[in-house]
Formats: C-alpha cells, structure tokens, sequence
C-alpha cells in the first residue's frame, strides 16, 4: 500500500487484505502499543515502520546460496528479496565450470559464484547469517553441517529432505511437494464435497 | 523409508523423523484406521500406501507452469514432483523468443513452451488441474484469472502479490519473503534470548 501511494487504511481494509476480521486486526496489534487512531485508521508509513520493528525486519539480513542450479539461479535473480532487505551477498557451488566466473548479472551487483570449500571464510568476511541451500537432497545435510561450522545460524533449506543442526541454528524448509500435497487434499475434499 | 529399502517403523521411530512423540503419531494414525502391528510398529509400504490414499495422494496430477523465466525453469526440471506423481504436462510464456521452440530437457520428456493464450484449449486436452504461477507479480492476477477460465482450480502462486479467486478455487501461495521473515523473526528472538 505504501508503495502504492496510499497513506492512511482502516482496520477493515487490512482485514480484507489479509482475510481476517477486523477486531483481530485491531486487537493484534494493540498488543504492541497503540498504532490506530479512532476514526482515521493507521498511517501505512507509520504502521510499516512498526510492523518492521515488532518482527525484526528494520535491519538488512545478508545470505549465501549454496548449490547454483536452477533453483539457485532462481533465487540469486529474486528480486522481491532486494525490496525487503534480503540481500544475497555470495553463492557456492561444487562444480567448477560453474565456480569459476560465471556470475548472476540479473540484479544490479553481480554475486560471484565461489567454491563452496570457501564457506566459512568468507561467511565471516561478508557477515553472512543466512544460507540457502539449493543443492540435491544428498548433499544437502553436507551443507547443513558446513553452515554449522561457519555459524551462520539461520537455514532456508530447499532441498527435499530432512536436515539436522544443533540446538541454536534455526531451519525452515520450503518443500514444493509438501505444498502441493497440501493443494492436492484441498482438491481432492472439494471434490467430494460437490460429489 | 520404503526408497531405503527399510520394511517395518515404530511409532518411535516415525515420531524422531516427525519431531513429535510417539503417542501422538498412534493416536493421530488410529483415528484412520488400524495400522500398526503391536509389538512390531507399521510395514513402511502399507502405510505409505494408506498414507497416500487418506491425502488424496494416490493419483497424479496434472500441472502448467505459467511463466517461464528463472523459477519456472527451475520447477520444470524439479526432480521431487515425478517422484510425487506431480507432473507438469505444460509451460506457458507470452514472450516469443521462449515461445518458439524452447523446450526443457532435464526430464525424460521435454516440455514445449506454448504462448499464454493457448491455455485454455490445452487444459482440456491434457487434463491439467493445477497451474504454478511463475511470472512476475504485475500478472498474476491476470494469470490466475485465465487459470480460473480454464477451470484450473488448484493454483500454487510463486508471485510475490496476493491474488483473488472465485469460490471452488484454491490458492496456495509461496512466498520466500515471507518464509524468510519467520526464519529473521527467529533468528532475532534468539539473540534478545542471550543477551
């Protein structure tokens, strides 16, 4: 919205955004301070500012992509990351064809693609604290132990399988299966439910 | 399990692998249906075939990619979906150098990219009931609406913008931002915690 150019959305407008109910809308955020004013709603800006700060998004988070494949590439050309303060600073991978100088030139900065045998130092130098991992499913506990061992603590892991780390790394998979399967039952009970 | 070659799981094991307990697994597989052997646990490929068959899963389905740039390329040579019974039976651009000719062949059979407005007359003919929304987010919209046309009714959209559909249609969106924002959101609490 704020891109958008507008300035001021009532609590109804944001619930229809979000599909909620308007009390919710309001009540979940009187939780953390009053940002409302009665008879005018929240000013966007104003509102993002707070929403940003509640959820610890007012700072830039820098990330590495481990495994330039398709869906690495994908993801290193990205752009809705940009806009949100997501910003790919490396990216690894094994096979040299692709390590030595091929470079996303898809956004302004091209990443250059670097030997995944050069994680941890270069994880400290760019202050990475986020890894994509984009490699196949058998690689990618291998990586997961070498995000580890260069303490970046937070793992977005796109490979479709189970990965471990200790306690104080934080893993979140994105598997596509996962959602269709989810897509799929939706279907499957509208089906019967017409049936 | 079954791809390892593994015949027979406890309740134990399965909640380990789930990071649930093992209680729940039971009582959450009991409400189905009778599974488990005491004493031994479940035969991996009966449950996995009852599994299948209590989520709609035993079947394939038929998806188009929409929009054939970096990320719809990666989902078309996404191995995980054969596997699954997804199976993407066509691609769609509206630009006509991908238009014309190019086809991915990182799967057995290649995939031929046809121009947008075909869309509707190829649903019928193969049979597609899931549409993957892969173009940038200024026309999803406009993508979901000829999905909705083509009486497509699963729609999984990778744009990042909500869409609207009329009722009987599902929409499941996947957003990396937003995934990415609970990992930050973690990762932020984590530090308050030890500070």
């Amino acid at each position: 919205m704020d891109e958008a150019g507008e300035k001021v959305v009532s609590s109804a407008q944001l619930a229809g955004r979000c599909m909620v109910n308007a009390a919710q809308v309001r009540k979940d955020l009187a939780y953390f301070g009053e940002f409302g004013i009665r008879g005018v709603g929240y000013y966007v800006k104003d509102l993002l500012a707070d929403i940003k700060r509640i959820l610890g998004l007012n700072r830039e988070w820098r990330m590495a992509v481990i495994g330039v494949g398709n869906l690495g590439s994908a993801l290193l050309s990205y752009r809705d990351f940009l806009k949100q303060n997501y910003k790919i600073v490396a990216a690894f991978d094994i096979d040299p064809p692709k390590v030595i100088g091929r470079v996303s030139e898809k956004l302004g900065k091209p990443v250059e693609i670097l030997h995944v045998n050069r994680l941890k130092e270069v994880a400290k130098e760019r202050l990475i604290e986020i890894g994509l991992i984009t490699t196949p499913p058998s690689e990618a506990q291998k990586v997961a132990d070498m995000l580890v061992d260069a303490e970046i603590r937070g793992i977005l892991n796109f490979a479709p399988t189970q990965i471990t780390v200790p306690e104080g790394y934080v893993v979140k998979d994105v598997f596509f299966t996962t959602i269709l399967d989810n897509l799929a039952y939706l279907l499957s009970n509208y089906n019967e439910g017409r049936r």
